[in-house]
């Protein structure tokens, strides 16, 4: 039987099941199921061509950019066709004057970032995944990162986009000005929808003028709690610092391991930066806040490849904790003064199931990553699975959020029913029917089937 | 006949005509119909009970705060029933730890922003109207005001909002964390909806804590033009500034006469202000980007006083035009390096009609307030309605928007059928009819009917 895809050409179209299933999943482990075929558009002309065949023929279609996604939102159910935006990579205008930035979905987030810097801009967003997430997945998960305690997510950053809709329809929402309250902000409903409200073919993007160089200084500490107290110090003193990021032992242990940097031996340690004009005072103020909060040790970064490897350390904490065997990411927030709390249940947990968890995060937007690693064995598995929903339960008990950054996906569709109440759940519903009114986008992604 | 919601009773419900009459309407003279009644909740509970009725007997509802908006959003169709929010009034919650605050929506802005400072924080946003107008208004318009080019609008603070829909249910969108991407970003939706979507019943707003004391400074420009190629240049120059204004000569003499500040002998007066760390050297660059621009004079006010005098005459600015004799507001934004080509089409379109056209705004924003004043003839009507429009399509045609911050509402609904294209006109028909299948949430504010 012809796929009605066919008619796309063999360029935009592949329906051979190995090279389609390769596209399929994220970082997650989700299954996929056995996927119909693979889009490879290169024009917002593609994706409504591809859309509107599968509208007629009701064919599920899960976008999906570098599959760097730790939520399973790009884990393809059987029968689906995965359209991938990889091809999709150009920057399509750099406006220096409006500070704005005009760019094609798959385009690489790091490649994004230089090609403003180059132009004297900064894009703030720096998810973990940087260097190889795509600013289409970035804009469809509403990312994050250790940029946000100053410069917030992703979302803080769109100012325009443009959409394909379930039935191939093309929408461009939001405003190339500074404000805008023309109609609805349905750019601000896109972002962070995890492809199942229309397929992003175009993003604009405000920027910002390149920072003052940045200031950097870590501080060390016995123990999680003291360093949570430093953090909530560090918060409630409310000095401007551009990133407040925290690694535990474990974290620190393989990390270390990785990069040999000597970070072995104490039980957390804090990382700050500052990147304005005052950075150095704020820096030395936050250092104050630390050893009054019990800091064994305060060290400023000497230079900028002193500060770039710190930052480096940090961003090996994910990678790093994956190279001890198998894994399971969470991704909770609660409010900054509750985190001392949540590292308590954390440890709590870790120590009832014997599971190895190792804590880094984005503390001072409270936005931690327990990371469960284990042997994936069975009896693992299922202790894992304990440890993670104790953990994300105890973010809601503690007036937090099942997800401060990597979304709902598949992997917390159910947690979603328990953070949302019914209203809210019905509301989230009502507009999914009205975009998309067949369900053909992402299906069992965010909401339940 | 009795009303259906006389059983709320008389607490709750007025059905004297003359009363009801005069809470329907705003700022912006669109006339309202032969109102059924006026609602004055206290709670939520109050609310989803009138919702309910209203529900059941398909009966408009018009929500209102202070009846401060510009764009006639609050002028109640006949028929309908006014709900106004201002018994609405407690804070239910200010926590300084996690910099937040809960309010109701009746809540007068300036009264919220004095409550946070007393507790040393810092709640940014300042529309024009701020001593008057609610913050549920604001929220419902996604106000702005004068800290926009710093700190954003008031959209950028909302955490979570509680909002009763159409049919009565309550829900709760966001979340009290500081991020957060747990299902579709409800509560950005909700904001600048004009209330078509739902009545916010309690918002969540996060704060900051307070800045660093400001400075400021005018500098004054023999013409518009030389005005607004300072602007660009502040803005190219990337100044961290938290103010950029300006007033025009028909502007400075109107506030002049009711302020007597001797403001009367010049095109365009810029005012600046920085308030971080670094705020003197901040302003003094900019003064030097205004000498070079060619201003006629530079002037750091001497201390707080001078300085909350030129911020008062900035926000006397519509008051003082408004006293001129009748008056129709214009609120459009362009990009920023557009502003010169629009303060022309302002002036050409002036001498065209014969009116006078004063221009005051969000210079740093793009966002420009013309503001014509007329002796209320049926001729003059005529040709400000002519300058209206021609001033919103030049707008448009210049890349920008037909309003930056006042909403849509009735005055503007036929031109928002021209700035969004058909996609994004379905996608916000088809979310209107999921969240209010009756239609009966402020019916023809926004979108058309």
């Amino acid at each position: 039987v012809t796929s009605p895809f066919a008619v796309l050409g063999d360029d935009l179209w592949v329906d051979d099941p190995d090279v389609a299933a390769s596209y399929a999943g994220d970082r997650s482990g989700h299954d996929s199921g056995p996927v119909a075929g693979l889009l490879l558009p290169r024009t917002t002309a593609d994706v409504a061509a591809a859309l509107r065949i599968a509208h007629e023929h009701r064919v599920p279609v899960v976008t999906r950019g570098a599959g760097s996604g730790l939520s399973g939102a790009a884990a393809a159910p059987a029968g689906s066709v995965v359209l991938s935006t990889h091809r999709m990579t150009a920057v399509l205008e750099l406006d220096a004057a409006e500070r704005l930035v005009v760019v094609q979905p798959g385009l690489v987030t790091a490649d994004l970032r230089a090609a403003v810097a180059a132009a004297g801009l900064f894009y703030p967003p720096d998810p973990g995944s940087v260097a190889f997430s795509t600013i289409g997945g970035n804009v469809a998960t509403d990312a994050g990162g250790m940029c946000c305690l100053k410069y917030g997510v992703t979302g803080d950053f769109v100012l325009a986009l443009e959409v394909v809709l379930a039935d191939g329809t093309v929408a461009r929402t939001g405003r190339r000005t500074a404000k805008g309250v023309a109609g609805y902000d349905l750019s601000s409903l896109l972002v962070g929808s995890e492809g199942t409200l229309g397929v992003i073919t175009e993003i604009t993007l405000r920027l910002l003028p390149a920072p003052a160089a940045a200031r950097t200084a870590v501080a060390t500490f016995a123990s999680l709690e003291s360093a949570g107290t430093a953090v909530a110090a560090l918060v409630g003193a409310g000095l401007p610092l551009s990133m407040l990021e925290i690694m535990d032992r474990t974290t620190l242990r393989a990390v270390d391991a990785l990069t040999r940097m000597g970070l072995d031996d104490v039980a957390a340690m804090l990382l700050l930066q500052a990147d304005d004009a005052d950075a150095p005072a704020t820096v030395a103020a936050a250092g104050e806040v630390c050893a009054a909060a019990g800091a064994l040790d305060v060290a400023l970064a000497e230079d900028d490849a002193e500060s770039a490897a710190l930052l480096e350390a940090r961003r090996q904490a994910l990678p790093a904790l994956e190279r001890l065997g198998h894994w399971l990411l969470d991704d909770v927030c609660v409010p900054r003064a509750r985190i001392v709390p949540l590292l308590q249940r954390i440890e709590a947990v870790a120590a009832q199931e014997g599971l190895t968890i190792g804590v880094f995060g984005h503390a001072g937007d409270g936005n931690m990553h327990p990371t469960i690693v284990h042997d994936g064995s069975e009896a693992a598995r299922a202790a894992v699975r304990r440890a993670f929903d104790a953990i994300t339960a105890a973010a809601l008990e503690l007036g937090g959020t099942i997800t401060g950054e990597h979304g709902v996906g598949r992997l917390k569709r159910g947690w979603l029913t328990r953070e949302l109440d019914p209203g809210a759940l019905a509301m989230s519903r009502a507009v999914k029917a009205a975009l998309d009114p067949r369900g053909l986008l992402n299906p069992g992604s965010v909401l339940d089937p």
